[in-house]
């Protein structure tokens, strides 16, 4: 196959969008674009079949230089640099149904430039893109070296299947991480041996916050919780969150608690 | 080092037990009794030094069979039919301190026979001694072959320092799985790459209740949790259990929502 790389339809403007005015499109890595996945979502597509409809449209445009190669080689196992947590093409099988909002798509507003945001796996090289100061805008981070992170990263990666963090890859005007959020898969005996899932650790960039991005990633969690079988997925919020998460198919269970104590900051 | 059984000095029939009067205790797997535990609380000691106060006060009795073996050779990396989901002997060096109760103890009632109560890690060969019958009095579990059992159990060891299923066995009358409580260790970048841990799946046998297993299975995860660093333990759990885990240092965090959604049961 030969990588490509497919240029998006550019959105209309949110009527109550803020924004500059220029327009950009969310893609995932696989060449995907945002305003295909919400198409995609309307029709109960998956993007293989999209790719095909896409391929029959002359929207191959650009080729992908650095980040489709590896749906050549296939996922990556190494601790390069580059290495993925997980392979982002498995976000690019996704069904996209009944989680997605009343209008059955999410809108990203006009932002700064075509093709500026990527969605894809995290990799080992994002300590460089920002990342832990991206996090650092949702909790305590403390000193995490780089050396820290590659071994917390390549640890989480040997235990397959576990952790998928879902960022977001801001290209312009600077390549940085602004969007992230974490689906922890729990193996279970009960219930024939499931999978249950859990949405951890979701933020989004103070600069970008208002254009839908933690929206799109919390759907991705979601949609992809399910694709992995998961009998259920779960998530701990604050009060003021709760109408947020409402949207994509959580509910505060009644008559359950959430305890907890801490040991340490 | 020799491999030995220690007997354990029998409880005090509690006041409001309902049993038959004969006399038993929880030992660990290890040969830590279940009444050691308890003084060790107060004293703040841990395994290893309990261990040498016990070889100097003459209190070794029997040899291990077959459950010390292991301490001789490490812990055991093999599918075999006996390997552990996690090493036993970190049980062992546990400290316990503040999380145990007011009086620093945690007291076993009577219950058939001395000796009948081991607790230890899950083993591959726990689905023949009723491991999954056990959990079917907590939840829906479905019917879960041998083979999916072992592989579920292969997976969640492989993924090593992840799942510390702490599993109570009872002896006498019959050899079976009474107790489980699982430790789940989540990964994270926050707070200098922090380890987070959550509760699981705690269930006593219904023919064990009003014994205080559910007390030792809650100790035991919740100072094992602090023990293996995490920053800080969770758990759900009904409005009629709230009171429950309190009494080990859990809190509902308010202002912090359990959201979740099913997808099947």
């Amino acid at each position: 196959m030969e990588a490509m790389k497919i240029s998006a339809k550019t959105h209309e403007e949110s009527a109550n969008s803020s924004h500059n005015g220029s327009s950009s499109s969310l893609k995932m890595e696989n060449g995907m674009t945002h305003g295909i996945y919400a198409k995609m979502a309307k029709e109960k597509l998956n993007a293989s079949h999209l790719a095909e409809r896409i391929n029959s449209t002359e929207r191959l445009k650009k080729e992908s230089t650095e980040h489709l190669s590896h749906l050549e080689d296939g996922p990556r196992r190494s601790t390069s640099e580059d290495a993925e947590l997980f392979d982002t093409a498995i976000l690019k099988d996704l069904e996209f149904a009944k989680t997605l909002n009343e209008r059955g798509e999410i809108s990203i507003s006009p932002a700064t430039s075509e093709d500026s945001l990527v969605l894809r796996a995290l990799r080992r090289s994002d300590y460089h893109l920002e990342y832990m100061e991206l996090l650092s805008q949702l909790t305590v981070v403390g000193a995490v070296t780089q050396d820290m992170f590659e071994k917390r990263f390549d640890s989480m990666r040997r235990a397959e299947g576990s952790y998928y963090t879902i960022v977001i890859e801001e290209k312009l005007p600077k390549r940085r991480i602004v969007g992230s959020a974490t689906l922890v898969i729990e193996q279970k005996f009960i219930r024939a041996t499931a999978l249950r899932g859990r949405v951890e650790d979701v933020v989004v960039h103070r600069d970008r916050r208002g254009q839908d991005l933690g929206k799109l990633l919390m759907e991705v969690a979601t949609v992809l919780s399910k694709s992995l079988g998961c009998y259920k997925v779960s998530l701990e919020c604050k009060d003021r969150l709760v109408e947020f998460y409402s949207q994509f198919g959580y509910q505060v269970d009644p008559g359950n608690n959430y305890m907890m104590q801490r040991f340490h900051e």
